[in-house]
């Protein structure tokens, strides 16, 4: 699941940890059919976009402007709760928010499984969110700082939520605090090592397409800068290969959970 | 609105606010009533409590202790959302949390306006919530961190959500930190002079019935050691007079928005 390298810190592989949790996933399936019941299967509604037809996007998405993100919430509330496999339904981020059972986003819960999986300890500790979007940062805050006791258990860490208008020495300022770093901001080099404490744990949600001067091409980076950051911290989660295949993972284990119905 | 001492806080009459908000809400009432509708009508549902009878008190609390909280969720979403004064309703929770508008607890709701209405800037500003109930703490903190563009504005400011498993020193180096600090954590002097940077607010939510040794009588204090608290900090709000009668207020602002069916 891990590898270490001297005085770095520990590479949490999401891709290795994705194959162990799509093989239990696998197990999960074969057993709840052997008992009589349908394969689960996943839906998916893309909105706003069509390969069949670029004119028939660029209306679409022409279309999609004018209009605001009300109805992006409408369709998330059109879809049945105890299916919606994203969690983005009204119902089922009011029982995330409630600390009940719930079909969780999946990169928040693919950051939890990671924290959790690994080994890191989160109660007491200082857990610096940076990115406050309803679909990651969000749920990440809010599942690291609630009640371990309570139905769906939370961290019962200490959370700050920082976003775009926390000016960069407090969100320095904080970070240097933290036992483990959560950066979901989409900004490349968002944090650098001067703000990591030692032996922190970094988990980069972070998804950035950018020029590499090297090879000429475009490639993946987070939000973190890798290089510099893994000889101080004392765990991170790479891009691509960390939180990316993980949250695809629990996209599946959410379907799983939906076919059993297990939440509702 | 507020009164000054030389060398100390402002503080903030909560009483004063909210016989000035009472005085909008009695002026929405009558304007209201003036085009045709029905003057709105308060209800209460008071679960696990009886004044008539005490043996049947006696015998609920002894039921209600042998069920869990989960019950009490279900009379929350028993109400319909948009009568749900209180604000703890799923929908109305959810709503909340997704920025969207909608009946919000009085007591998060007082809070926000005792901050908003006093002029004291959160946008960028590091803000403490101590206690993560989900009444109190959770919507005070959703309320302040969130995006003052969105459809219910939110306070843009950088929000640490501390608890019970917050360890002290870890709390007072937030404090410390903080320009605004809510503490609704029910423990008297929580909050004391050494804690709380030179000019920072300081609204106590706390409600605790302590033995005074000058009077031998029971008398009502909040989290913060206000007599030196006030010396150091720029506003401040008393217990009793600050939070208290400000959440009764918000209370029939609520019971106005159901009436008007200004949210749903």
């Amino acid at each position: 699941m891990v590898s270490s390298l001297e005085h770095e810190a520990v590479i949490i592989s999401g891709t290795e940890m994705a194959k162990h949790i799509q093989k239990e996933i696998k197990q999960g399936v074969e057993s709840w059919i052997s008992l009589g019941n349908r394969r689960p299967h996943l839906s998916i509604i893309l909105v706003g976009d069509n390969p069949a037809s670029h004119t028939y996007v660029r209306n679409k998405i022409r279309a999609a402007s004018a209009v605001d993100h009300v109805d992006e919430r409408m369709i998330c509330n059109g879809i049945a709760p105890e299916k919606d496999v994203d969690g983005f339904h009204i119902i089922n981020i009011g029982r995330l928010c409630l600390d009940q059972h719930s079909l969780i986003p999946a990169t928040a819960s693919a950051v939890w499984e990671i924290i959790t999986r690994t080994g890191i300890q989160t109660f007491g500790k200082n857990v610096v969110v940076a990115g406050r979007s309803k679909n990651v940062g969000m749920p990440i805050a809010m599942l690291l700082h609630t009640d371990g006791e309570h139905e769906r258990p939370g961290g019962d860490a200490t959370v700050t939520i920082t976003h775009r208008y926390t000016p960069k020495e407090q969100l320095k300022i904080h970070t240097q605090l933290a036992d483990i770093i959560i950066v979901a901001a989409g900004i490349p080099k968002l944090i650098t090592s001067d703000m990591v404490k030692e032996g922190a744990a970094v988990i980069d949600v972070g998804i950035n397409y950018v020029h590499d001067p090297v090879t000429g091409k475009t490639k993946l980076v987070g939000d973190v800068d890798f290089e510099a950051v893994k000889k101080k911290a004392g765990f991170i989660t790479p891009v691509p290969g960390g939180v990316g295949p993980m949250t695809v993972a629990m996209l599946l284990k959410n379907t799983l959970l939906a076919a059993k119905k297990i939440i509702y």
